[in-house]
């Protein structure tokens, strides 16, 4: 009786929260209207597009999507600081072209084999220490390197309007989850300050791992080395291995997500799929279908057929940045 | 107000809830009230030993802690039915004298090369199919096929007392995982009907899983073979994976077990493991260092020293299957 007392009255003060305007950061635009009209939809149970609670999975890339990605994926630039405090101490590291090149701050000769590089580079400066240390480490860095276009850390670097986002759908009982290419480790180490998102929220690319007891210590080691690969055609894989649902609700940035929404999108029942395309040379940079990274073409040529919903940050987003206003 | 109005009528009427036996199925014993005591700790905010709710990580094994895994691993048994259905439409499959042993039902034969054996049957029979024919192929089986031993169906085999431990926990604000060497999907078939345990906290082996657009249907397959194997060394490393925080709770019953509750009660602050002993010669099987199956050895060796708690299937249980009263 008290339970359903409180709930009625729940349930009568609610109209008056739903009024606040819950993004803020989003300029009146299609595709606020989409994402707010596609929640309440999903959870009006009145509403023949009622997803029940348990149901309401989003999924969100996170370089270019939830935090910028430029001028390189932040845990590159993270890499790269770490490479050079190893190599000062130890220059034999330094065992190929590309990692002398990342050293150098060479940075073009250094991409000049695409992932692979990278991979070489993350691989010498990740591998062999603790998860724990790995962590702090990473969260240590995001919080203090400072990213020299914007001036802000890494961590402030995170979109205004994706925290947001996140954050509306929880309020809405979404589960917000980030499946993203970049290292699940490096993500987990900021996720739940930045994001809201806990460990266990994040899919990610993945290195090699063991477990051993050391000098009587249980210790879970990153061995270096990459045992799956959480991008295009990984990221359903990376859904199905760790949360084993499809999801209703995809946003990314790039090609490296078209699987990902469109795997989301080709479920039953109602779909939303958003793509963040990359206007804003003023604040931020523009860019989409040539470079190194984030390349978005084929989404930006299906998205109209498919029923995906385009962000123009430049337009659709009155603040860029959590670090400043 | 009436926010606070409420929790204090709920604060209220708690300690008549709490006056309810959380476990039934436990007769009064040492390990019934270990398990009490330390839910009662980590949950006083007045405790010195108080964790969090987000911190309450509690991790179990599932063949022969969650359900029974005589005569064999369930999934072992469903491998064979499957397997002997594939050969029968085309006996070109069997090309190994396993799996040759294991339609003509040798179990012996088929194990007596181990778990390499067992992963041969699997693969074949567990291959090429999408991950949502095979969880429905596999729920079928479990709540359709029956166990010739007990008469119960497979899906009746899961332990009552551990179910109301798993929803004791869950009621105490703990999230409850599966950390399993079965297979994941195997196990997600129906962990959240038989156990309230969604898929997203099942951990446990895996196979290789691809995506692709098959005939126009975006499409997650299991291609057969093993990427990950949850087992002993391999469970810290799954839980790092999915859950990515170390657990304060774990449960197991074999020597595959003792890496999970050793990195579990290796962390700082109140931790507790339990390993189920196998002891009920009349209800189940009894069965401890030897055999193929649930070898637990080296867990009744250091278990008083490590601070573990036994759990005697016979005497602390007075019910063990969901199945039967």
């Amino acid at each position: 009786m008290i339970r359903s007392l409180f709930f009625t009255a729940c349930v009568s003060i609610l109209p008056l929260a739903a009024l606040a305007d819950p993004l803020p950061s989003w300029n009146d635009s299609t595709s606020k209207t989409a994402i707010i009209e596609f929640v309440e939809a999903v959870t009006d149970p009145d509403s023949g597009d009622y997803v029940p609670e348990r149901d309401r999975i989003a999924v969100f890339d996170n370089d270019g999507t939830l935090w910028s990605e430029q001028p390189a994926y932040f845990q590159v630039l993270y890499a790269l600081d770490i490479l050079k405090q190893k190599a000062e101490a130890d220059p034999s590291i330094l065992t190929s072209d590309v990692l002398k090149a990342a050293v150098a701050g060479d940075m073009e000769a250094m991409m000049a084999d695409g992932l692979d590089g990278l991979l070489e580079v993350i691989n010498v400066s990740h591998g062999n220490t603790t998860s724990e240390d790995f962590k702090a480490s990473a969260r240590d860095w995001l919080i203090s390197a400072t990213n020299p276009a914007s001036g802000l850390t890494y961590a402030e670097m995170t979109y205004q309007p994706m925290v947001e986002l996140l954050g509306y759908l929880r309020d809405e009982d979404f589960t917000t989850y980030i499946v993203s290419g970049g290292g699940i480790d490096f993500i987990r180490a900021i996720a739940e300050e930045a994001y809201g998102i806990p460990p266990w929220q994040v899919v990610g690319s993945e290195g090699n791992t063991s477990y051993s007891v050391i000098d009587g210590v249980p210790t879970v080691m990153k061995d270096g080395g990459i045992s799956f690969v959480d991008d295009k055609e990984g990221k359903p894989v990376g859904i199905m291995s760790h949360i084993g649902q499809r999801p209703i609700f995809a946003g990314g940035n790039s090609d490296g997500d078209f699987q990902m929404l469109e795997w989301t999108t080709a479920g039953d029942g109602p779909r939303f799929a958003l793509l963040i395309h990359h206007t804003d040379a003023e604040r931020e940079v523009a860019y989409d279908r040539e470079g190194h990274i984030g390349v978005l073409s084929r989404g930006l040529d299906e998205a109209d057929a498919r029923g995906w919903t385009i962000v123009d940050m430049a337009n659709d987003w009155n603040r860029v940045w959590t670090g400043t206003k």
